[in-house]
C-alpha cells in the first residue's frame, strides 16, 4: 500500500457565526472571525489516496487525473466564493474549518476510482491552523 | 546603511469591482474576483525600513517595537476584515493588492521614528503573487 | 473524529551533554552539539489534539485558545530561555529534541478540556529534523 | 516510541515509459512526462525511524549518523542521476515516485541498527505532489 | 511606480558540459553535473514587472494575463523538456542557471505590454541557489 | 551582469547584553533577549554576488566554490557556537542580527576570485525577521 496526496489551493471569504445565538454571544464566542462583514482565508488543501501501485504504470493512480478530480468536485465549486453563501454542501453547517474539511471528504470520496481509496483531507486555514479527517 | 525586515500577517475579504461599470464588464475585467459575494486572502505583509544600526544596542530599530507598530498601524486596521467595507484608508479606492501596498506605505511612514526611513512595502496576496512599494 | 493543529514557535539554547560522562566521550558522542558555551535553534512546535466537532462551533476546540494554552503551559517557559538551566521540567534530562517533546506532552496533556485528547507533539529542531510523539 | 525523521534531497532526471507500449500510448498514458528526451526534479526524501530514546544520549539514534547512512545508502546512488539509465536498484521497474519510495525503503531498511525500526519514507517530486510508504 | 511579481514552476532535464572541452576538462569543472545520462530540477521562476496601477482597476497588469504570457512564452517551452536538446533558444548555450534567466527575460521582455516593463527574472535552480537578472 | 545567490545554515546560542549598562538597563531595552543564561536561532544566510557569466561554463562562480567559500570563511566560525563568547571577530560587538551581517561581509569579501563582486548578505534571525547589507 502507497499512499499519494495531491496539493490543491482556494481563495474564499466566510465568517464564524451561528444564526441561533445573539449577536453579542456569536461575538464573544467567534470575536473577530464573526465580523458581519465576512473576512478570507488561502486555503491549502492536502489530498491523501492509498492503494497498490499499478504494474504497468507504477501510479497508485495518475495524479493529473487526481488533480482534476479535485478541481472539478472540490476545489471549483469553493474557490473565490463565500463559503457560507455560495456553496450548496456548506449550507446551514458552521463554516469551520474542521466542518469545511468533512464536507470536502463526502464531495471527494464518491468520485474515486475502483481501487483507490481516500485517506486523508488535510486542510490549512492559514500557516499555522491545519485540520485533519480520515472519514 | 542596513535593512531590517520584519513580516506580518492578516486574513481579509476584498472584490475586484468598479462601481462606475457595469457588472457585465466587471466580470469580463475581473473574473471570479469580482464575486459578489466576496472572496478572500491570508495577506504576508513585509515591512522594510534603513538606517544605521546604533552603538549602544546595534539595532537599525528595535525589531519588537517595529512589530507593534505595524500591528497598531495597519495589521489591526486590516485583520479579519472586508477591505472594501471595513477599512477607511482603503474608501473609494480599487482594492487590488497594488493600491492596498501604497496604502499601507501611506499609514506606516509617518509613525517611523527619527534616523529611520521607510524602504519597502512587500505584501503577498497568495503564495504566487506579490508586489513592492519603495515610495 | 477530526485532527487539529496549532504550531508555536520559541528560540532557545541548548546543548547535549551527558555529565556522567568526560568531557572527551562528550566531545565523541555529541560533536559540535557538545559546545560547552551552548548552541541554539528556533524550535517550531505542531501541536496536535482530536475530537468530535461541537455542533454549536463547528470546533474541535477553539483554536485560539489552544494557542493561549500552549504558550502558558509550553512555550512562556522555554521562549528565549537555556533549556538546560533555566527550565525546570528539563532538569536532570539529556537535552535531546525526543526528549524535548515527551516533556512537552507531559506539561501540555493535564490541561487540555473534557472531550479533547492530545494526540501529537511534532517538533522541529531545524528545517530538516524533527521528531514526533503521540504519548 | 519516538518518531524521528531527517530530510535529504537530491536532483534527478527521469521519465514515465513502459517500454513493452507503443510510443502513442505512452504519450496517451504518461503525456509531457513521456518525453524521450527526460525531464528531472528536485527530490525531498524525508526518512522516519522509530525507537525509544537512550537514557544516556536522549536519542532514538544520532541524527547526524541517520543523515550519514541515508546519504551512502540512497542519496549517492540517485543525486545527478538519471533514474531509469544510472540507478541499479531501479532497473526494470517504471520510475515512478510510488516506485522510487518502495525502491529507497528496501535500499535503506537493512542498514539500520538494531532497537531502531524504518517507519516512513515519504517522497516528494514537487511540491505539491508526494508519496508515503510503511513498509 | 509598483513592481508586481507572478512565479510559475517548470521542472527540467539539463547537464552542464562544453562540448569544446575533453570528457575529463567537463568532468572536472561540472562533477556530478557533467553526468552524460542528464539529471533535473524542479526549477521556481519568478517574473518581476514594474510600472503604474491603472486607475479603473488598481493594476500594473492583470496578473492572471501575466501567468498566462509567462506559460506561453517562457513555461510551456521549458516544462517536461531536456534543455540541452529540446529548447530552441537554449541551442548552443551552456545550460547553466545564469545562461537560462538571461535567456528567458529576452524571450519574454518582447511580449509585455506598453506601460509595463521587465524588471527581474530570478530562478531557482534548488531551494538553496537562485540567480537574478535585471536586463 | 548576474546576480547569484547561494543559502548556507547555522545554530548558534547569544545573548543582547550591553556591558557599559546596569542589568536593569539591559532588560528594560532588551527584554527576553537579555537573559543571561542565552538563547539561540537556526540562523539562514543568504550571499548575493555579482558578475559576468563567463562563455565556457555559464557561471558567473561555481556554486560549489562558493558554498565552500562561505562554509570556509563563515559557517564554520559560527555553526553551534555561542556568537557572544566563541566568535573572534564578533568580539566587543553588540550581537544583533544587524551587526552580525555587517561582520560576516567583512569576512566573506575579501576572499571572492578577481571578476566577482559581494552584492548582499541577507541574514534570517527568525521566519520573520531578516536583515541585508549591501556594503
Amino acid at each position: 500500500m502507497v499512499y499519494l496526496t495531491r496539493s490543491e489551493h482556494f481563495n474564499a471569504a466566510h465568517k464564524l457565526y451561528n444564526p441561533a445565538w445573539t449577536p453579542e454571544k456569536n461575538d464573544a464566542t467567534f470575536g473577530v472571525c464573526a465580523n458581519q462583514n465576512w473576512h478570507g482565508h488561502n486555503y491549502d488543501l492536502y489530498v491523501t489516496i492509498k492503494g497498490e501501485p499499478h504494474p504497468d504504470t507504477g501510479f497508485v493512480y495518475d495524479v493529473k487525473k487526481l488533480s482534476i478530480l479535485i478541481r472539478e468536485q472540490v476545489v471549483d465549486k469553493l474557490d473565490h466564493k463565500n463559503l457560507n453563501l455560495d456553496v450548496p454542501f456548506m449550507k446551514d453547517k458552521m463554516c469551520s474549518t474542521e466542518n469545511l474539511a468533512i464536507a470536502i471528504w463526502n464531495e471527494l470520496a464518491p468520485h474515486l476510482p475502483e481501487g483507490v481509496q481516500l485517506h486523508c483531507i488535510k486542510l490549512y486555514e492559514t500557516a499555522r491552523i491545519y485540520v485533519e479527517y480520515f472519514g
